[in-house]
């Protein structure tokens, strides 16, 4: 694991979404930029001392000489956005496969060179966007693959929270000073860090792809220098439109990721901070609610549940959906085995790229005075 | 009354909210087109025959003959819209206080015409965007405007419906048919309809002005003339930007009209379909839900509400606070006195121009290749 | 009309129902026991000031003497509870149909003679325990009779308030001080003002009838001579089981009546304050909600439904749908026709019985060591 | 670990959960009563094969002949009710601490030898009422605790779950056979299983202790020799009333613990189907909806939430609260500390005893002819 030294809050998430399932264990880390506070993070992971390294590049080092069956199996990135790529290359160019937290890069150039360095080695690579690894948000996106919506015409994704309504990042706060520092961050704070959680669930649920944006990009907090608020029209492939929106100024907003799919026939409803509810509405007949653990839940649903029904999985459980399924797949290829379809569903390289090109779209549209951007493939 | 004949679902929304507060009677109306028709509801209504009228022009000029005191005191209009104009205008300039469908014309030469004429007669006029006269929008007007907030930052007013995601045109629907024909609805159909109570929503609650709109306008349904769905980029006098959107194609949508505004220290949330509650979430402190009846609530919305909390109101309520301040006024009037502010607090012909405006300007923007088309005023 | 007096609560409830759909006109009232308050009101009603009344006995006689179609054509008493009993006698006797606030009377004794003289006058007799009278509730009653939930084993009905957490009686509130008055409200006051209507709920949703009370009835708030809480167990006639509870101790309670019924196949859920929606809980397929003015509804839920879906009706539109029912059937009864099977859906002089039975009997289990007490027939 | 086999529900519950915060891991267990069993799944948690162990008794003994350090510092009891206390016993006996699943043994007199046990040990022993672990359930306790809802007047703590409504037991399921076997189940299935999280919620959250009960217990489906409803009038210690009941004939209902406490100056309120909103009703304020993660919850619950507001926490996070604190608590012993006072509150013996007791007084009350029986202590 590369990042989630003390006070981390999203290496916290990897860990305890990693070990859920009993099936991933945490061998080594190189966790802070710090090597104390490294050594520190591994201590208290009760990790060999041997095994929390200084860097990420020592990390990936010592473990290739470690003899097979030793050494770790795939590499995390838990790290601020600019460390994103150097970790992710060397763990591929040196066989492992590689479990990174999103954006995937800091620019889409590095971006393309991963997806290529992933092409050429064969190697597993996932990325956390971890809300589709929710069940009812896996069986919204098979509702819609069996047709039951029919042709989709609307979507409006969006992502409200509330944390950047004040100037945060000038009172020492760690994850606000990195996602408001252009040299950490790239070139977009909201639009890069939630905007391409909106993006990536409405793509992941109805299939389509944003072909055009046009973005109307604000900082709504003075002195600032990335964004913390867009609104963005979108037009899909298959001719549907609709709103993608992500915001930090919304003040009272916790985390409302929060999707609505409309069809020729219904439409469904999902929102982040009540997961375990999918609302489907209809023409013909009443709105449905439907809650994972049910027999009537969609075979891809069951698949990323783990108890009955009424026993609420969170974020945690969410996130480890990924994890569980990239440790399947990599376990079956050590045993030569096809994993099973199901295990396959999760984010990956290209979802990465995809939230990258994103990113450059919506700052070109709203850079511009035209209408439309094309979507930057 | 004008309009409301038989089959009229508006008409009956507007006699039983006008009854509702034992202030107004239905003495007379001109109800169809069809005479026969109008003699028909008006025995329905326990009218005295003569006053069921033939034509809105008719019973203008023969009511404008009964001794005062015996004829009607205002004109209601519920018609579609290309018959809003014609009976506004005659009952001004015949004296007659008038309470109007929206939308208040169905062009914006007309609906300055309209102004001009209150702004001379000095009569009432109130444009029933009704959705306003929930206590609870009132409420939440009360709380933008008393600064608990703080500056408003971003708003997203929304108003999704899907009884229009099939051809229902085709089929004989009564309100499908004129709504989509544009020489009875005007240059739109759903903007027009329920995009400028969108709007009218949000400029009350805020009190801002959209300043710039980016429009998206769509015909989802093949083979109509008219758009049945709309996604507009806003932005507002105060800086604050944010999202109108209207749709009638969003299938299994009721009639949910909805609103999100946040400012610097909260936000609140209000949506028509359970139009008792309103979300306040804060900076500070646990998210609050305020309904009403109870002491908390402020004046205004305690002026519009009947019955202690727990009684739930819906939208007939709603609309009858429109009448039953417009019959306040009236009332006030006849006595030489002055009503008290919250009776003033309705949608008068200045709002209604202004969702003439709205439909000009998104349209205008819709068939722009430019991002920003300034507000039509 | 008896009672609706200035300060009056179900007064103002009942004529804003009354006149809700047309069909009734408030044409005479003796409104309050002071009857300068009675000439009063009237004005403010603007009744003929010779039909406003000094007493109820004045009215009655003073009507009977008015021609045919001049005189009232039904008596509405919204009294408290002890002057309930005389003007519905002396209605009935007289030749006026009733329509009676609940409980019904002051005492079963009284109570029986309302039947015995209904049953020989043949007119018609609606006591307002309105909450029946959402469609939802109609909807709930349908879906039990139609025998999908399958034989129904529990029901959990229950009405939770908190206006009476403190001693508002103390502080010259009017309704706290009749209420909680034995003289004025009879052997009980939240049983017998609330717990009836969760009685009739249950029972007139299930069309089951308790048959054995197992009764804790408290006094909270110290001083009272009346109860302000109540848990009970109940058995069905049909040997299901389940619970009544009413409250007006649970502070911060706003009017919380709920019921919850659980058959074989299925079980449903339906809350007063947000009463456009049913939800119902399947054992084969997702959770459904079920809401108004949609085509899927019974008709019996339609027929006590004015608008389409997503335009809220509240608790003066259930209230009405009483009045409109009755008066359709005294329309019809006026004209020789038989009314439709969904107008004689009201509760009537029998439900006003069986509340009045319901209150002895937990007051007698109240008092008994024995765990179960026989319902009193 | 003893139980947790193939096929376990309730044991990979507590895996997940005790693992989740990398303080804990499995080193040991006893699965199955099958060896071969049992010695599958620890190859399936990858366990040193010597120490997946053919009987509870084999582990309990060799476990504790390998040297500090290396064995196992607890126990983990996840069987069938007849199997917890043997294992418990023998733990105890032989210097473990121990965590184990409710009802606490199959008899009140098992469980006072228990509790004796713990006393003359001095061994830490958690009994896991995981439903007790949520955060928000801990601020409702903190709530109350600090008087903010005066005096407690009212509680009404219900548990209905639909997953019994047809004679599963019939059909082979592992869960439903064994919990409707008095042989295995002891002498109530409905009211052990789930009545006592009922119990232990209300008496957790409130402080109270119930000393009356009064029960009518049922079963509802036919053949059954174990209840599965039961609905109880109780009375606390301070005087307060209140209702208890369980069901798992509910049809349609998933697991839907939910608890309201009503108090002289407000009332509270959660549902374990949507744990991470705590919804506090006022007399003098607007509602309030508490949520996990923010900075104005209780200093409690902060320590039993992982993430920031709006990352929902699940039954997995609530279940981990109960092992982090006992490994806490356990941490803090072998370091001769004393632990926070925050580890401290996880159930105990003492809580799994008040089970016990509250089985043997429904069964008791149901059985008796008299409505009030004291709780058995």
């Amino acid at each position: 694991m590369v990042g989630g030294g003390p006070g981390s809050f999203i290496g916290k998430i990897h860990t305890k979404s990693a070990q859920l399932d009993s099936q991933i264990e945490l061998v080594c880390g190189a966790f802070d930029v710090d090597p104390a506070n490294s050594k520190l993070q591994g201590k208290e992971y009760y990790l060999d001392p041997s095994r929390a390294y200084d860097t990420f590049q020592e990390m990936i080092s010592k473990e290739k000489d470690l003899p097979e069956g030793r050494r770790m199996d795939f590499l995390s990135i838990t790290t601020p956005n600019h460390v994103h790529f150097e970790p992710a290359r060397l763990a591929l160019e040196n066989g492992f496969h590689v479990v990174s937290d999103k954006p995937l890069t800091n620019n889409t150039e590095d971006a393309r060179k991963l997806v290529r360095l992933v092409e050429e080695t064969g190697l597993v690579f996932a990325v956390t966007h971890a809300y589709t690894g929710y069940p009812m948000v896996k069986e919204a996106k098979e509702i819609i693959r069996s047709g039951r919506l029919g042709k989709i015409r609307k979507v409006v994704s969006e992502y409200p929270q509330g944390w950047l309504s004040t100037p945060l990042e000038n009172t020492g706060h760690m994850q606000a000073s990195w996602r408001l520092d252009p040299a950490m961050s790239g070139k977009s704070n909201c639009m890069g860090d939630i905007g391409t959680h909106a993006l990536n669930l409405c793509e992941y649920i109805t299939g389509l792809k944003v072909t055009q944006v046009c973005a109307d990009i604000s900082i709504m907090v003075e002195g600032r220098k990335l964004d913390d608020d867009g609104n963005v029209l979108v037009r899909f492939d298959n001719a549907a439109r609709g709103i993608i929106y992500a915001s930090q100024i919304s003040a009272g907003e916790e985390n409302g990721l929060k999707i609505r799919v409309y069809g020729e026939k219904g439409g469904l409803e999902w929102i982040q901070v009540e997961p375990n509810t999918l609302i489907v509405k209809w023409l013909d007949k009443p709105i449905e609610h439907i809650r994972p653990g049910n027999p009537w839940c969609s075979d891809l649903a069951k698949y990323n549940t783990r108890f009955p029904a009424g026993h609420p999985e969170g974020l945690i459980e969410a996130f480890g959906n990924i994890y569980r399924n990239v440790a399947t797949c990599i376990q079956h290829r050590l045993e030569g085995k096809e994993p099973p379809a199901e295990a396959l569903d999760f984010p990956t390289v290209y979802d990465g790229l995809r939230g990258m090109q994103f990113i450059d779209s919506v700052i070109a549209s709203a850079e511009s005075e035209n209408k439309w951007t094309k979507f930057l493939e």
